[in-house]
């Protein structure tokens, strides 16, 4: 939490961006169907070489041109952040799975999603690791939603029941502020809307970005 | 952690299981090279349609013949455990890393290994839900190394720096047993061998496991 983060600025319309979303957003939601489909596969094994090889060279001609590095986050013209790369809810992310995340504009962040098989711990339930990092991601939403953006500090999460795959959602809001620390309460919900995990969390923004924020009397960037 | 999971024995030789790793894990690090080279790609998007729709079709051959639901984990005829769809560990799971945990024998596991663009939060930084993501399955995984295998009952994280993207490393070990509880400590560590994110769980064997290890006598699975 030293160093400051590069968030380049970009020229994209509304119109550019849409049709990313279009575009790469479309590609990298066929290929977490792919995955799905090669984890849940039982074709012959000459048979699923060939597809191999076939990946390979798509691969390829998507290496045609790429940027140097990470996605990383920019910040477009018009002062929104453009976080497609994100492990949680980046649209270019095919990791991701991706969650959409609906912010009250009080403090308040909740999604619902499906995780499948591709999110799997114990037999036929999600696995625990996948909890926290999708309530990583709603708690530091519903931090920055209260206007109080913040890097995670600590989390603490308990595992009240298991979380079976499928249809799952996921709430946390600002619990209360101590100086730079926005404590952050939430849960995992399951299809049937019962609390299978408790979270809290604790959210500071450095030093170096309050100095920022400051420095340019700007507000916190808004998500798109 | 009620209902007990099933876990299905198969009837696999060494050699099939092997082959299953060659081929199907060969597969699936092919898609993790696809969806790396997808987030970062900047072909034109008539390029990128073309190859959407490429991806799309080789989909439908993967999914000619598949398993009902998920991947869930498997005993073999010789007793280890087939857990190849697990979302941290799994060889057949393209969102899985894959990790490669290694068990000292003494309640102790380690991992290195690279997190590129695809778990990326912060621009440039591992993203911090993935590192409570890696770390649930390194802790239970000491935990179970120790003898006491168990389910996440909680989990601690203290972010004390942010974590690059590339080489990391991530260690746990026990650090006590109070009843059927199993305390698990652990860090992630940057390129650089610097703690980033320091750890504690809590690892709890469900009563009807404790009933079951009981009743058949047997030792706890071993991990291939």
């Amino acid at each position: 939490m030293t160093a400051p983060f590069r968030y380049d600025v970009v020229e994209m319309s509304t119109e550019e961006i849409e049709a990313e979303r279009e575009v790469f957003g479309g590609l990298a939601q066929s290929i977490r169907e792919l995955a799905e489909a090669s984890l849940r596969t039982t074709i012959d094994p000459e048979a699923a070489d060939q597809v191999r090889h076939e990946i390979e060279a798509l691969t390829e001609r998507l290496r045609a041109a790429q940027i140097p590095g990470s996605f990383g986050v920019q910040l477009t013209s018009g002062g929104t952040v453009r976080g497609h790369g994100n492990a949680v809810v980046g649209l270019r992310n095919p990791v991701a799975v991706p969650l959409e995340i609906e912010r009250t504009g009080d403090g308040r962040a909740r999604s619902e999603f499906v995780l499948n098989a591709l999110y799997e711990g114990p037999p036929t339930m999600v696995h625990g690791g996948v909890i926290a990092l999708v309530l990583d991601q709603v708690f530091g939403e519903a931090a920055a939603d209260g206007g109080t953006p913040g890097m995670t500090g600590t989390l603490t999460l308990r595992y009240r029941k298991n979380t079976p795959l499928g249809k799952c959602s996921a709430e946390a809001w600002i619990d209360r502020r101590e100086g730079v620390k926005t404590f952050v309460r939430g849960v995992m919900r399951d299809a049937d809307g019962e609390t299978t995990v408790e979270a809290e969390g604790v959210f500071i923004l450095p030093r170096w970005a309050r100095e920022a924020l400051q420095r340019h009397e700007s507000a916190p960037p808004r998500f798109e």
